[in-house]
């Protein structure tokens, strides 16, 4: 490569991902790539390693300007503010960036697209492999590993918060609080964690995936979203007992000439792979024609994980093979969005009052609203106030039935808590 | 993609895999790509789709000297003859070639990589997503998409004949030769099965990963390679009661600055995301720094998986993304090749004497040569000979000690029939 000019980097942010990517491009882990500045909010903090020859820039944006930059690296993060005008800035001025902010890319992906098109038939590279499921290539295996195919259904486990939170209440019983409380303890969920159990984190990166399987114009706002925060230890127990687990899956499958897309948590059984993601682990599950089921797993974040990512798309970068955001802006992108749900099975949790006729009462509901029973469980211990849980599962059934019979049953005085979860089908 | 000139594939080999290539190019499922020509030893040989407006070649070579071709597919298979004489004329002319051969790959790696090296440094493109693991996107994974990282050890499972095999005993306590039969019944097996079941095919793949995540000069006939033609029913019960599985497992690690390459069916304990991988499947994972472990799993074999990956490699050349084989000639690569495997943990299976000593004799054995003793079974049925199994699980131990350990047990006429097999390190 001696006879090739360098790629010279300029990277905004030295946190634990920043760190790390500067760490490996020092040690020479990418051929002809080298850092040509840095620059960090805090530029003297005691980082483990040595920065003292790389020059610092205070405003992130001086090294848009500086020509001898030839790649920005945006590691600042947050949905706006600095990090979305320095990637725009750079877009503007024809400059490739690579970045791991899924956030920014779902709020801004209109705008960005059309700037990462280019002008006049160039584009300009705009690298995210890090911006969903950290370390795992996904972007790489859904744009270029099934370029070709044509791809039914994407799955995934993709945020991993939540993943250790469940992970956690299952193997060690705890509540989802106490969970909570350690993975924070842990490092794996922020300070505040409202945008990973809610589950818009997995919607970000969900929309981001199917933009490439589908060519879905990404809008996480537009899809049904539901994190975990309801799922109580009695459902990990009886999601046991029809030999499940409980995952927060994202999935966006073809359904009836559109694409449905939704981020739920979801009964998972055991022999599927999904269910075997434990822990912080991040999942890609996709279903093609012609080539069948792929998974991928790996760890999800962590610096090194997203580092890893990062220095991927500087290593395409620096082979001239770097690519725009999408094919096109957002705007050409035509695929309908489904509004509608396949028809899944369902887990239905409740506590019905413990009394003659409870359970009579809330079968005729279900029966005279189209959704079948397959198997019941109901617990004999009382919850202390008069209701004993009780557990439907469905057979396959139309959303609109199951609607319906949910909002009948919550109008039953012998029926109270109900809680509803799709069935992940093999 | 309008103003783009088209690629022009000329296809050698309409089997089932060049058969689901050409469907795919015909409906368009690559932008910017055309159907040049196709040869096929077969021309008139009804194939369920309309190829009546494609011209046919009689001589593969004449799409080489064909100026309006621009990519050369070969998907004629065989280690030499028109395959090789196809894919080394194709790069001396300069014009790229997709193949999904391991076999002439790993056979003639060292004149291919030359020749994909190129003249004056501009490589000629010798893309092979479909030559390992079917249509797990593993040479992007590994090559692309964990640049940047140090691998430390590559573990696969990559023969989807053993894989079912070894399956197909353990869920319905076949034995190796109905599994065998079975397997050819359903054509995941050949009708000479000696490449796939004595793992050399596992081999040649293994030798290109290596060759990739280590840089190494492939050889497989340089690692030791074992089949699974030893594997009897009792030993997938024995691993069971350890809460293991048998599994075909190609492994390079780094190993004391070296690497250590072998194929060998191992005990893989259930947990292991290889040990979840079932039926025809293959599947790779990556311990990389600073990623962690990085795990894939799809099909391996047939039409459509591989049909997948070599649509991939043309996509990627659509774009002018094409690769040569390696980053330069095999003479180039210097990574030495460790004779020593690492520290393992083994599963010794033998026959021992129905009579009082036989187990002090072996035990002591063991002792004598350093191996310590983790776990032991007997079970008491004779085999009828008067040999009773037993099976020891070993602590971590050099190979060295463990040989001879092998060996003297062997000349005892209280020991028959030893096996032995590494474990799996999680």
């Amino acid at each position: 490569m001696s006879d090739k000019p360098l790629l010279r980097i300029g990277l905004a942010g030295l946190g634990t991902v920043g760190a790390t990517v500067a760490q490996q491009i020092l040690a020479g882990a990418i051929d002809g790539v080298e850092l040509g500045c840095v620059s960090a909010r805090e530029p003297n903090k005691p980082r483990g390693f040595d920065i003292s020859g790389l020059p610092f820039v205070a405003d992130p944006l001086d090294m848009v300007a500086d020509e001898t930059i030839d790649v920005i690296v945006e590691l600042i993060g947050g949905q706006d503010g600095p990090a979305y005008e320095l990637v725009k800035a750079s877009l503007q001025a024809g400059k490739p960036v690579v970045t791991a902010n899924k956030a920014l890319l779902a709020a801004h992906a209109a705008e960005l697209s059309v700037l990462s098109s280019g002008q006049g038939g160039v584009p300009i590279a705009l690298a995210y492999e890090a911006a969903v499921a950290g370390g795992i290539p996904v972007i790489k295996a859904l744009r270029e590993g099934l370029a070709g195919n044509q791809i039914g259904r994407l799955s995934g486990i993709l945020n991993g918060t939540c993943n250790y939170i469940l992970t956690r209440m299952e193997e060690a019983k705890l509540s989802f609080e106490d969970a909570l409380d350690e993975a924070q303890a842990k490092g794996f969920a922020e300070a505040d964690p409202t945008l990973d159990i809610s589950g818009v984190d997995a919607a970000q990166k969900l929309s981001l995936l199917s933009a490439l399987a589908f060519g879905l114009a990404p809008d996480y706002t537009k899809m049904p979203v539901a994190g975990i925060q309801a799922i109580a230890p009695q459902d990990i127990f009886f999601a046991s007992q029809f030999d499940c687990v409980i995952r927060l899956v994202g999935v966006s499958e073809r359904h009836q000439g559109a694409v449905y897309q939704r981020v739920t948590p979801m009964l998972v059984r055991r022999s599927n792979n999904l269910a075997q993601v434990r822990q912080e682990l991040n999942a890609v599950m996709v279903r093609a024609t012609p080539l069948g089921d792929l998974f991928l797993q790996g760890p999800g974040a962590g610096g090194g994980a997203t580092a890893s990512a990062v220095l991927a798309d500087i290593a395409d970068l620096a082979l001239g093979f770097g690519r725009p955001l999408f094919t096109g802006p957002v705007s050409h992108m035509q695929t309908p969005l489904s509004q509608k749900a396949p028809e899944w099975e369902y887990y239905l949790r409740a506590g019905l009052a413990d009394k003659p006729g409870s359970m009579a009462k809330a079968t005729q509901i279900l029966a005279e609203n189209g959704v079948s029973i397959e198997e019941v469980i109901q617990r004999s211990s009382s919850d202390g106030g008069g209701f004993l849980p009780v557990v439907f599962i469905t057979h396959e059934v139309d959303e609109s039935s199951l609607n319906n019979a949910l909002a009948a049953l919550q109008q039953q005085d012998v029926c109270q808590g109900v809680l509803c979860l799709p069935i992940f089908a093999d």
